[in-house]
């Protein structure tokens, strides 16, 4: 799935991400994801684009809610649900979770499917607070026990404002996904980070005998015999 | 911790594995695991290095127990406490919680700290099975939450038989360091294994303001420097 986002300042979004979603449909067959924080954006994205859609996303804000999830349900499409709202992010894994449920229930409200909600526990950068991983990984944890439902992230978010970025988003897979993580936003072209997640899905049962690992091992030996 | 062994077939393994540890004892300071399942072997190693020392390993044979946990308190040493018997290596996690607690209430009985024993839970291959990843995994959490012993294993186990095992190790530390894993065995040399642990320290709250992370950084692009 492609994340689509058009929120340059100072333009007219609306305009540029309809026409991006048109310029990546014409391209590509793969599902689309409308990134935007402005309505108007997403409901031209929304009329114009053919078959169903992930929106990024809706927070917990009434107002907002209140705007964006009677479109969601108008177009068929699914939502993220950021666990923030008008108070900010929490710090406490539980009040994350219960923000989460709230936008669940919204959508339900609104005749939205429970499972076309994929909540992002929000994910911070240990460089300004050493215990930020830990907080998503506990709401991941909390989200899997109580809410079922699938769990996105700005996975990359780690580790900003680090040095070796790659290796430091690599190495929140294998846990994150443990904890819970079904679909994470990130740059699958960065190496370390698209091993690494076919190395959690090995080690955590996900690829029976290996079968992906070593088929990806030896596309990528293909790959260097044809270029060398 | 420097692990030490002299298990070559067909050699006198007491008489190696004290020339070994007396050559590793000339050279660094580095505190030492003595790794023999030979009881004279163990025996004669203790006798002569000056220090506590940790031995690797005893299982949960009731002869072995007995031969090995009154050598262990004779010497004041440290052990690891391998979760198998005379049944062989099961399965279910729980059952490997059992085996281990019989271990640690051995060596209280013979007058060893319950802190003296780590606990080795058992990291065996995914290619053979897709759940033995998880299988450790599972003990390990098991093993924190009743036993709170400190936690070893064979790290690289995981990964035997496949290609790429730097990646596929480098990717077991996170998820282990967080489900309990306080000290692997493994080769610290490897670049990816190192930088994993590093990373994993910094996702999980080891690493204050990421100093660590940033020293071996920077001291990377010192060596890089000077080598250029």
């Amino acid at each position: 799935m492609l994340d689509v986002n058009a929120g340059v300042p100072g333009i007219d979004e609306p305009a540029l991400l309809v026409a991006a979603i048109r310029a990546v449909s014409e391209v590509t067959d793969v599902p689309i994801c409308i990134d935007s924080s402005v309505i108007e954006a997403l409901e031209a994205a929304l009329a114009v684009y053919e078959g169903k859609v992930l929106v990024n996303s809706c927070t917990a804000e009434d107002e907002r809610m209140d705007r964006i999830l009677p479109v969601i349900k108008k177009y068929g499409a699914a939502v993220i649900g950021m666990a923030n709202d008008e108070t900010g992010i929490t710090m406490v894994p539980q009040e994350r979770v219960e923000i989460a449920r709230r936008i669940i229930e919204r959508a339900v409200y609104y005749g939205i499917a429970a499972e076309d909600v994929i909540i992002d526990p929000i994910a911070m950068t240990v460089a300004a607070d050493p215990q930020a991983g830990v907080i998503t990984l506990d709401t991941m944890k909390l989200i899997k026990a109580q809410l079922g439902n699938n769990i996105t992230c700005g996975a990359s978010n780690v580790s900003f404002g680090l040095p070796e970025r790659p290796i430091v988003n690599a190495a929140f897979f294998p846990v994150a996904m443990h904890s819970g993580l079904t679909c994470a936003i990130t740059n699958p072209l960065i190496p370390e980070v698209r091993k690494a997640v076919l190395a959690s899905d090995l080690l955590l049962g996900h690829d029976e005998y290996a079968a992906a690992w070593i088929a990806d091992f030896r596309a990528g030996q293909k790959k260097v015999a044809s270029t060398s």
